[in-house]
């Protein structure tokens, strides 16, 4: 094993806004909650470090496959002022990279296996999860690791998987075993590395939406890689009719390919009269807003509630947007309807059963539309600031 | 028994406004879903009518008391075109008057008592749900009758219970006999009388709210009869505090008997300053928006979910707006919560546990704060108007 | 129209056991709740009826298709003593069948169609429930149908649709409208007579069994028509493997054609080491007891549990039988599992889910193993007391 | 501070029974999953140790009240063979005591205050889950640390509190600040030390039950701690009735007090028949079981599910025994209930509440019948083994 290793780092200057507080949990200099309040000037270097050594109940990773998320492209996007677009925890200068999968290559004492509940011994393929929730807070006590009061996030305040290795704790992570009957070689990391992204969906209409029952139908709003992957989730749960709305053709074939059975383009046809129109006048049970443009969107869902028949729908919001949408009460009383807020993808037996699903038939590697190699990580991040032709862009190490 | 009888009745006059259109459950001149925009110059009189016969499952009941309800108010109530206020199901001429109490005197053929599955025979002392669901529609036969597609309800479109009888059919009907040991005389039927909008109330918190688990904190925004009934369904539920927000010190003080730990003038704190203050920085589990002005109280609820440590709050929304509520799904997802619409008082068990729970210590004849003959109901309906002292008031019948 | 029609016709005489008591709800020399303590020496005749007329709210069905069912069996067979093996409600002479499908021909007054909340108007292809539940009583009432506590059961104890036409109320009726894209000429009323059977297993798995995540394994004891049903329930609503026990080699077959992933022959493996074995350790989510042996079947499932790592599964009992399981609460307590009774398949949104998933891909129809003509029926019915070859034999009117 | 402390310890002898295999956690000579197959010969000593040190993440605390439960006088206790009566996770020599309260007086780095985030400081009256679970292992990352695979217990195979100090880990502290209003002195600490066999009822009726409705009625079988507990707990929830079944006068006298409504001596009435005569003939919508006879009681608790027109029953199996209950599957169905197993008390948000409760009106403190000092500790814990007079005896420190 080499001791260097060589990582995409996001650099940024501590230029906290006028009027900027430190929170309780930020650090001067070095973290903060409230990112775009306080860094400037992002860039993307490709640095040398040290191969990390795993501590107590740590493993060492060798990282097989990253992919880049949306949240990586907005650490390292500036707007008109040079600070960063990303809103929330960040810690720079950090190793970035979360959509990990790879292979154990060394453990630290009391690493264990969940698994097997034996100690790792390496050569183990795993994936982790992005959310280094504490387990010690009361959320974490009472159940709710996403909403950990002392969180720490990997490839944002915590060093990430852009990298050829990578130290995680061991109860971040999770095996790969399950996959490897369906996918060989690289396949299984790609596979793996789409756990991450896959569990964010399933966290959204699984454990926060409440699931479906076989029969009903849903429509998911926007077609990035939460939307697609959700719509691969609710085809699997047994959906009636899966709609995708989403305006690019390119993301619409991508949909109907993950589980889409019908494709709606909002900016060419009334999207409610739409969804009745598919539905035979009834209307959804989920409805899914991943596009980030609340506003614009749920007025469209709230018509579909309304004059559709379907009573007890729920919508779920899981793009985080700043925005207030107009929601009239009477039609969620009227339709005995309501609204649910989803963050995260830890906890609640998800990990597991995405790569259950994966396991068993549900394949998300179609999401992968580009595969490039660490040195052109950088680039295609600035790329996709403006791209709208790749869906998920994954590092594949040597 | 006499063959005549007196009834509050409310008459006005079909013309509906410009742009009207007859919907699919309208009948010309007679009945529509749109009350506001069809019916003008309200007038309140006492007509005398023949006494009603029970047909097939049906049963005659003499009524005993009848509350006066908000919808009574806002039905006889014109706007400065004359339209009346009420918005909704409406068929006009009609009795009035749908929170009912009273003994059944003679039952129709197949008019079977719930209670004890045999027919009726008389002298049963029993209340009645408002909604009269069809039983055969889609939402009915899935289990959702309060969102019948063929609804009709008393003292809307149906005759009403501000008269010396009303006939019924028995599916509609509970049994008050739970409550002879704690309730005497008169004071049966006033109890009984509360049990419709203890029913709203319960279906609204229990049914759709979820309840609570014991030792959660709950904040009822408005101090009306439903308000103050949940005060009083939260209490008995286990919550460590209830808290009230209400301007009016004689409801407030109202509250305070019902089960309200705490009252709070949110015209004179902050109200979110104020319940993070009496939880201890942890806000509560329900919030119940019961004032029918969402689009001033949400923001209120929204700060003391998002600055509260209390994950998965529901928030309610029973009382009727047509108003946009401005909802940040950021809010929704940090703090784990939703928002759910509220309608109705039938099915799910509501209205016998709600007798069961006055029957063993609920007291909720507090509410009603005056008593009045048929006679005064008109001039009562219409004080009310503006009347901002009275609470519950009920028609006692001689 | 004819004027005249052939049914299948349950004959048998009254001459209760010693001992038997006449229930509330019996009526002497007509009709039992307890079928086996009371009717001997059942007889199946071919008798001829005048064509029913439709009443108030009711609708006359040209019948299309009729299943075969398990009771009718059951209803048909002398025990030694000469009573019927059917232990439940029973009123003869009844024309058996209500596993049905057919045409409405004739609407009386206020027979509404659920789907379009108009009129029937003659043409319209549809299903029934067979539990004629009332909507009356408490159960009803507080949204149980299938508890219903004045129930009347098509085929039992009310004529059913072995015949040309059958009349029932409108309410008990779904429209087959959505299965016309899929199926075409007898196909459409094949898939039709199956909704009911297939609606009993979705209220067992899904609406009491409270369904599964997407990855979770099943476990379905029994491969009748029941247990088939659920494996192709379960498989569309996302199992990651879906599991038969099950030891006949034709039913095997049949199975792995519903989705079942894997069938074991618990006379040959041991039950929950097999089960263990598919699992990795694991066992599953839910076990559905469709044998009607749960003295021979919960052992294996309570060791499944026990020895499996899966938490939080449900067994889900929907076979009838009389014996008692030897349930060991600390196996429930130590893997927070739980075990539910299912009965019926009214109410829940269950029907016309059914429909909708059959509408888009679940494919009942290899179910029917063979189709034959009404005058075939009491022959079948007689040769199914001993045949473990067919699964779902199926009257196709002509 | 004094540097050394006195504490009860239980040493027992190494000495499996024949056949005994060590089982994966199990370690030679120290530590086994099975007490009473391996340990012989129990002796309650008072030894003399050394004060502990708060490691990272742990904090010393000074015991102010310690209750005995009646695993310890199982751990003590010497059948024929003089193998103890327990059955489950056992390490000696261990000292014993696991329902604790105290006062912070000394914190490791990061051990961290669950309800302030902020490092323990020293002063913080607490009281500590029992249940040690890892946080790591499958079930804990899921969410149900009860279950956890790599489980420690205080006072079982970690030394206990029946000693001046003891040192635990932050994380399953929880303050007692709530209760500082209501409870001065020594009482704050006799209430704190409630709340861990509070929580394990509240775990069994509430998380693990599902909790009731305002207005249903409960059926305890055993006036224990733990069904008087859930009386409590379930009043405070809102039952209509809460019914004990127990045959001690005592245990009656106190399941009044907190908050029975009416006690049944299951020898000296039919069980069922009482149950019912109470209920209107409607029987309870949750029964616990917390006798440990469930052989004896289960066939009466059928008996009214069966009988009672109640739906929807919850048969909740808290207390602990290696029987096997006759269960007929045919009730479960009929009347739409299910049966649950419940262990432990951890998560869920099921000790703040319970602290919540306590502060808000809900007193346990009748519960202790008999307080004792340290030294008393051995004599009483070998009296309780034949006592049946007092409830909870608490060990009050100097």
């Amino acid at each position: 094993m080499m001791s260097k290793m060589k990582a995409v780092t996001l650099v940024a200057d501590w230029d906290p806004r006028p009027g900027f507080k430190l929170g309780a949990k930020d650090i001067e200099g070095k973290q903060t909650y409230l990112g775009s309040k306080v860094w400037r000037n992002p860039k993307l270097e490709i640095r040398e470090y040290d191969i990390p050594k795993p501590g107590k109940g740590e493993v060492l990773i060798e990282v097989k496959a990253c992919g880049i998320c949306g949240s990586d492209v907005h650490m390292a996007q500036p707007d008109d002022d040079g600070y960063i677009f990303y809103p929330g925890l960040t810690g720079f200068p950090c190793i970035l990279g979360h959509e990990l999968s790879g292979v154990v290559v060394e453990a630290g004492p009391g690493a264990i296996d969940k698994r097997t509940n034996k100690p790792y011994k390496g050569g183990e393929a795993v994936t982790a999860e992005e959310m280094l929730w504490c387990g010690e807070c009361q959320p974490c006590a009472d159940g709710w690791p996403n909403h950990c009061e002392r969180l720490n996030e990997i490839g944002f305040n915590v060093n990430g998987a852009f990298a050829k290795y990578i130290v995680l704790p061991a109860k971040y992570l999770w095996s790969l075993d399950p996959l490897k009957e369906r996918y060989k070689g690289d396949d299984l990391f790609l596979a793996g590395s789409l756990v991450e992204p896959t569990s964010v969906a399933y966290n959204a209409v699984i454990e926060r939406g409440g699931g479906i029952r076989p029969g009903d139908n849903v429509v998911i709003c926007g077609g990035g890689p939460i939307g697609l992957a959700a719509c691969a989730i609710l085809k699997r749960h047994g959906a009636a009719r899966v709609i995708l709305s989403e305006p690019s053709a390119t993301r619409a074939e991508l949909g109907r390919k993950m589980g889409a059975d019908y494709v709606i383009d909002p900016t060419k046809v009334d999207f409610a009269e739409e969804v009745l129109r598919l539905t035979d006048g009834y209307g959804a049970s989920l409805y899914l807003e991943a596009t980030g443009l609340p506003t614009v969107v749920y007025p469209g869902i709230e018509k579909a509630i309304w004059e559709g028949r379907t009573l007890n729908s729920t919508v779920v919001v899981v793009a985080r947007a700043d925005a207030k949408m107009p929601v009239t009460g009477e039609v969620l009383q009227v339709r005995r309807a309501r609204i649910i807020g989803a963050q995260g993808h830890s906890g609640h037996g998800t990990f597991p059963r995405v790569i259950e699903c994966m396991a068993t038939g549900m394949d998300m590697t179609p999401l992968i539309t580009k595969k490039i190699k660490l040195e052109e990580v950088p680039e295609n991040i600035i790329m996709l600031r403006t791209d709208r032709k790749e869906c998920k862009i994954t590092c594949v190490m040597d």
